[in-house]
């Protein structure tokens, strides 16, 4: 890949700090700029060499910068961007690292209108347990898959760039549009989390909430870990992503409404055959993970 | 305790061989006989010197016993009583442990109605991600929770000396009420396991299955691992306690019912607070366990 002179991420946390220790670990760039909401994590950032200087506002951020990554809660994109458009050049590439997609594009439709040959959306499908730009790596990235959705407005250039960018952190690319994105991350990664979420949240309010947590062992343990997730970053991906995900949820609610049919008329055998079929799919699954990523 | 001359293990598996050898470190026990269905199984449960032997049948098995345990999935017990019932002597203690109480307490109602002062029921809260008698360990009760349900008709002495057994294995001894126990398992347990099976049975029957499945990460894992438990195991638990289950379930509905109407209205702020309850409930509770099982 060409170069990336000048790279300016927004949001130095634990996905661009990352993005920016693992292309300068791969000789791909030459100066970061941070720039973000939070100056401590900034800062934090630039101690520990993921950024070499803090930027004090967009105008200077963007002075000849080659690559813009946007790796802020998608729920703040929209305000970034707002803030970012009057200092866009036409030879700045954008990409971003929103784990909802079609909500980030009409962001950009909204603000970025005149620069969209040049703004290619992204997914990086990884992350770790912690957040901030402590727990930020150069290997996050490795054999992990990031998720190019392309606006039809975008150069093949610029495509070809943002990938090359991301597969230089270590990534294997692939594509899909963003309503496709927006649809299975739906269904594996918010939906599990909103059940998780409202399970959690169902039992804590319970009058004998103690005696129940006492009495919970690993199982519970595994499938409640998502809802110690970020309020705020999940708040924002579920009202971004609300369409798809009430889709998802309505679907889920027809096989709880079957589930409960078969509890309720002691259907052992049927029972039986939906378990069955859930542990195969759900074993073979698994064995299939080789590089399986925490997000 | 007093020792136990000879105990009787039904069900020479995970449970029923980790019971055995406990007690066998613990010098409490004499002679362990092994009962079950599956030949295969206790062949293999001998070889590794769980059991010193196995009974050809029920009137050998109990000739002279002192202490049976019951480890055999819930949905057996009604058949296991039932033959057992015509050979168990006054002397010789009974108890199990089925994951659920008010079915097999029913069970010994129906079979064991002589025998009532000697039957303890219990449930130990422990287990490993594999089965079978190879899987068996003289630690697994080390630390966990036992609870013990013990009936209206149970004499002091048969509580404390079943007590006293499964506290020679290492457990807490913790009691309840037999509909207290179901409930609280409903809810921690045999609920989650349920959802699981669900989301997994769900995105297994879609067109898309397998490109969802390969997006898939780590959050997915977690939440879906149970997922992966024995079908008949859980369609038995499913069964027996689903009187509880459906009112945990409908219960959870509700709290679906609500999210989904945060998520039509665009609520952020109330979704907000209560991914916010829910990941402090549940940071509380992680940090609260020290010694957490695998089930």
């Amino acid at each position: 890949m060409a170069p990336i002179g000048k790279l300016v991420v927004c949001g130095a946390g634990l996905i661009g700090g990352s993005f920016a220790l693992a292309l300068r670990r791969a000789g791909a760039v030459g100066r970061i700029v941070g720039i973000g909401r939070s100056t401590a994590s900034l800062e934090h950032a630039r101690e520990m060499g993921a950024i070499d200087e803090i930027a004090a506002g967009w105008a200077e951020a963007l002075d000849g910068a080659d690559l813009v990554l946007l790796a802020a809660p998608v729920g703040q994109m929209d305000a970034i961007m707002a803030a970012m458009a009057p200092h866009l050049g036409p030879d700045t590439l954008v990409t971003d690292a929103g784990s909802t997609k079609r909500d980030v594009i009409e962001a950009i439709y909204r603000h970025l209108g005149a620069r969209l040959g040049n703004v290619v959306p992204a997914h990086p499908i990884a992350g770790a347990e912690k957040s901030g730009a402590g727990a930020a790596f150069a290997e996050l990235y490795d054999g992990k898959k990031v998720v190019v959705t392309p606006l039809p407005e975008n150069t093949p250039e610029a495509i070809e760039r943002v990938r090359a960018a991301w597969a230089a952190c270590g990534a294997q690319i692939h594509q899909m549009s963003p309503a496709e994105h927006d649809r299975v991350f739906a269904a594996v990664s918010h939906l599990p989390h909103l059940l998780a979420f409202g399970l959690v949240h169902d039992l804590a309010g319970r009058a004998n909430a103690e005696q129940l947590f006492s009495y919970a062992a690993s199982g519970f343990r595994d499938f409640t870990r998502i809802a110690g997730s970020h309020p705020e970053m999940w708040r924002d991906i579920c009202i971004a992503n609300r369409q798809a995900l009430l889709g998802e949820l309505d679907q889920y609610l027809a096989e709880l409404a079957y589930l409960r049919a078969l509890l309720l008329a002691g259907d052992a055998p049927r029972l039986e055959k939906l378990f069955e079929e859930a542990r195969a799919a759900r074993n073979a699954w698994a064995e299939r993970q080789t590089n399986i990523v925490t997000e």
